[in-house]
C-alpha cells in the first residue's frame, strides 16, 4: 500500500473521491492512502451517501485533515469493513495523545461532539474511502469537536502515523490469510 | 447474527472452531456468535495457525471467556477485516469499563502483557474466529493479564455487552453497503 | 427484504430501473421489492434489454402491474437466478387463483399469450429486476393477456401474495446455505 | 450443461453426492446433471442436510427418480437459486403430464403429501445437488406421494423431460447476462 | 467463445471498446472475439491506460490488425492473465510461420521493435481486451515493426489461427477446472 | 510473490501439492514458487488429474526440476490462466537458450516429444500449481524429451531465471488492473 502526505492544501469538494485520483494526481499506482489538510465543501449534488442526501445534509468544515484510500480488487463490503477498521486506527493514534474518543460505526466523537466525517464507495475498478477529520470547527453544521482543542499541533506528525499505521494494518491482514489451515 | 451467551462451561480445545458447531449444538442457524467460560487447552495437533505450529507455541489459560464466530458467504481476507475489527470492539468495551489496552493486529494487550488468543479460518461453507480472553492468568505459557485484574467481575454482563456490539457493528456494515451511489 | 406495494400509480419509463431509487422515493434501504400500478411506456433509448433494441422493439402496454426489485452484493448470474424464480412465484401465485399459465425463460404465458415484460441488469453497486404484468391489453405491440380476463380483480391483494412469497423465498435460500455440510 | 440418463438402476446412498462422482462413473466432464432409478437409503452419517441430522431424520424410500447435478465455478447460494429453480422444471414438467403440484421451498407435494427430498451442497471445487422423487412411496418415513399413482408410467421420458428444460434453462440464463447494458 | 473476422475494413478510435460492441454491430451474444483490419487513432480523450494519458502517449497506426474481445462474469484481474495468454498465443502463431518475436508483459517486440499494442480493461457487465499488430508501421509514434516486414502477406489467415487458438485455449482452460480434485 | 531454488534434492510424490507446504517447510509465508530437482513418483493414489487417474497414467521420471506455486485468495479459473502463462513462461525462457518448444495447453513438447507434467487445483484456502521438466527422461511411462538432451548443463540458473520471470509477472498483471479506467 502507498502512503502519501500531500504538504499543498486542497480544497475537498467529493469529486476527488474518485478512481484514479490519486494516481493521476500524485502518481502512485496500486493500492494507495493519501492525506491532505484544506477546507471541506461537499454539495449535496457531489454526495455518495444518498442518506445524506435524503436528509440535505451537506458537508462543510472550514479546515480539515483528509484522508483519502483506493483499493482494487475488493468488494464493497470489504472496504466497509476497511473503513471501519480505519476509524479504530485514528481512534488508537489518539489514544497514544491521551485523547480518549468514541467510535460509533464510521464516526468518531469527542466529549460526545462529531470529530468525523467518512464515507466508502465503490467504481468500476475500485473501492474508495474519505475520511475527513476536523482541525478548526468552525462552520460546520453539527455540533463539533476538532483535533485543535485537543492539542493536536503537528497534524502532519498525527498524519503520518496514521498513514503508516493502516498500511501496516493491511499488510498484516493479508498475512494472516496465509497462515492458517482450512477447517474440515 | 445470532447471538448467545452459553451458560455452561465448555473447555476448548480448538475442535470447537468448527463449521456448524454452534448449529448442531445451540441450534442457532446462519451467521452466528457465541460466547461462553472454560478452560482453553489447544494441543498442536488441533492448532490452525500454522505460525504458532512451526514455533512450538500450544495455548493454555486455566479460565477463559471465548467467542466463536461463524459466518456463511464471505471470504477469508473479509473474515479477517472482521476478526480486527471485533478486536477493536472489546477494545471498546473495556473503555467503557475505563480500562485502557492495546491492539496489535488481533492481540490486545494490558500493561504491556497479552490479554488475548485469536484465530480467524475458513472451512469449505463458512468463516470462523475465535477468541479468548484470559480470566484467571495462571498457567498461560507467555506473560499474560486477566480480566480478574482489571476488575471485571461480571464476566457474563462484560461478555453480553460485546456480543450486542458485534452484532450492531455487522449490521450497520451491511447497510453502509446499501446507501451511497457508485462512482465513475 | 424489505417489501412494498406502492398506492400510487406510477408510469414506468425504464429510468425507474435505477440503483437506490427504492430508497430515495420510499426510503427503503437495502434488499427491497415494490409494486406499484401504472402505464408502462419504455422508450429504445431506455431499454436495458439490446436484443430488444436491436430488434427494435419498445414497450407499450396501457396499464401493468409493476415489480422493480433491488438486491445489493449480488453477482448478475445470479440475479437472473432470481428473477426466474421470481417469475416461478408469479405463476404459483396464479396457481392458487386457479389460473393455469406458462413460463418460458423469464416470460409468462396464458393461452399461449404473453402476459409479462422483465429484465435483470447490474449497476455498479447493486442487481436490479423489472417484472410487469398485463392488467389491461389494448396497446400492447404483441399478442397479449392480462390479469383482467383472468378474473383477477384485487390487483393489490394479488401483488401483496407475490411480495411476501418473494421474500420469504430469498430467506428461505440464505438458510439453505447455512446448514448444510460442505462435502470432500 | 452434460445430460444423461443412467439405464442402470442405482441405490442411493448420500456418498455418491461427491465431487466428479459424475466424471468418474459416466466419463461426462464438467456441468452435468444425471438421472437414474433405484432405492434411496441415506443414514444419518451420510446427509449433509445438518437439520434433518439434529432431527434425526435419515431418507428411506423403496424406488426414485434421482437426479445428481454438479456445476463448477459457482457459489452455494447461487446454487441454491438452482435448486429452487430446478425444482420449478419438476413441477413444470408434472404440469404437462396435467398434475398438479405445490412447491414449498425445496419440496413438492401432491395432494398435501411429500413427493420429493432435496438438498444442495458444496465441495472445494464444486456445488452439488440431489433432488429424487418417489416412484414407488411404500417404506418412507413420511406422509408420501409417487409418481406412480399420479400415472406416470413411462419415468425414463419424464425423466428426459427434465434434464433437458433444466439444460435449456441454463444456457439461456447466461445468455440473459450477456444481453443487458449496466445502468448508473 | 464466439469467434469472427469483420471483412469489413474498420479505424479504431477507443469508442470500440465499449460493452455490447461486438453484440450491436456484429450480433455475436456472449463471450467473443473479433478480429479486423484498419487505421488506429486513440485520442488521449479515449484512452483507458492511464499511464499512457499521464505520459502524454496517444496511439496512431496506419494499418493495424485489431483483435476485440469481450468476455462476461470475469474480474478485471483474471482478464489481464487472458490478456498475457493472448499476447503468448500471437507469439506462438507468429513462430507457426518461424518468426520470433519477445513478449514483455502485454507487448510483442521483433527485432527489438515494438510490434503491438494491448489494453484490458472493465466495464459494468463485462471485461474487454483491445490488442493490435502493425501491419504497416509507417506513422506509428515509437520505433516499430510490422506484419509486413515480416512477410504475413494474408493477415486474414493469419488472424484466423489465432481466433481459432484463443478460443480453443479458453475452452481449454475451463475444462482443466472440471477435473481436478481439491486437496486437503 | 516468494521465490526459492531449494538446493536440496527431494523426491516429488504428490503428497508435496498440499496447502502451506512452502510454508511448513521453507517458511515462506504467502504467495511463493520454489524450485526443486528429484524423482518423481505419483502413484494414482496421490494423483488430482482424475482425467489421469481415469486413463491409469501414473507419473514416473527419474530426476525433473520441479516447481511448486501456492496462491491465495484466487479463484481455481484464474489459476488456471496463471498455470498456462508459467508453461509459456517457461517456453520463453527456453527460448532464450535458442531452445525451440511448442505449448499445447498446459505442456511443453521439443521434437514432438513431452517435456513436462502440470497441474493445478485449490484447496480450502488457496489454490496450487506443480509443474516438472524433465532432466533425465529415462523410465518416463511416454515419449519423451529432457533438458539434458538441449543443452541445459545449469539447471539451477535456468530454474533461477523462470522464478523470477515469473514473480515479474505476476506483479506486473497487478500493475495492469491499477491504471485502467473503467468503461461505460
Amino acid at each position: 500500500m502507498n502512503t502519501l502526505f500531500i504538504e499543498k492544501e486542497i480544497k475537498y469538494t467529493g469529486r476527488e473521491l474518485a478512481p484514479h485520483w490519486i494516481y493521476k494526481n500524485f502518481h502512485l499506482q496500486g493500492d494507495s492512502i493519501v492525506a491532505f489538510l484544506g477546507e471541506v465543501e461537499v454539495k449535496l449534488s457531489e454526495m455518495v451517501d444518498i442518506e445524506d442526501v435524503i436528509n440535505n445534509e451537506p458537508i462543510y468544515s472550514k479546515r480539515m485533515l483528509n484522508f483519502i484510500i483506493e483499493q482494487f480488487n475488493v468488494p464493497l463490503e470489504q472496504m466497509v469493513y476497511n473503513q471501519r477498521l480505519f476509524i479504530s486506527i485514528i481512534k488508537e493514534v489518539l489514544e497514544s495523545y491521551n485523547i480518549k474518543t468514541k467510535r460509533k460505526g464510521d464516526d468518531l466523537f469527542y466529549d460526545d461532539r462529531k470529530l468525523s466525517v467518512s464515507i466508502a464507495t465503490k467504481s468500476i475498478t475500485s473501492c474508495l474511502i474519505h475520511t475527513a477529520l476536523n482541525i478548526i470547527k468552525e462552520g460546520a453544521p453539527v455540533k463539533a469537536a476538532d483535533l485543535s482543542e485537543m492539542g493536536i499541533a503537528d497534524v502532519k506528525e498525527f498524519a503520518l502515523k496514521i498513514l503508516a499505521k493502516y498500511s501496516d494494518e493491511i499488510s498484516s491482514i493479508k498475512s494472516a490469510t496465509y497462515k492458517v489451515r482450512g477447517i474440515l
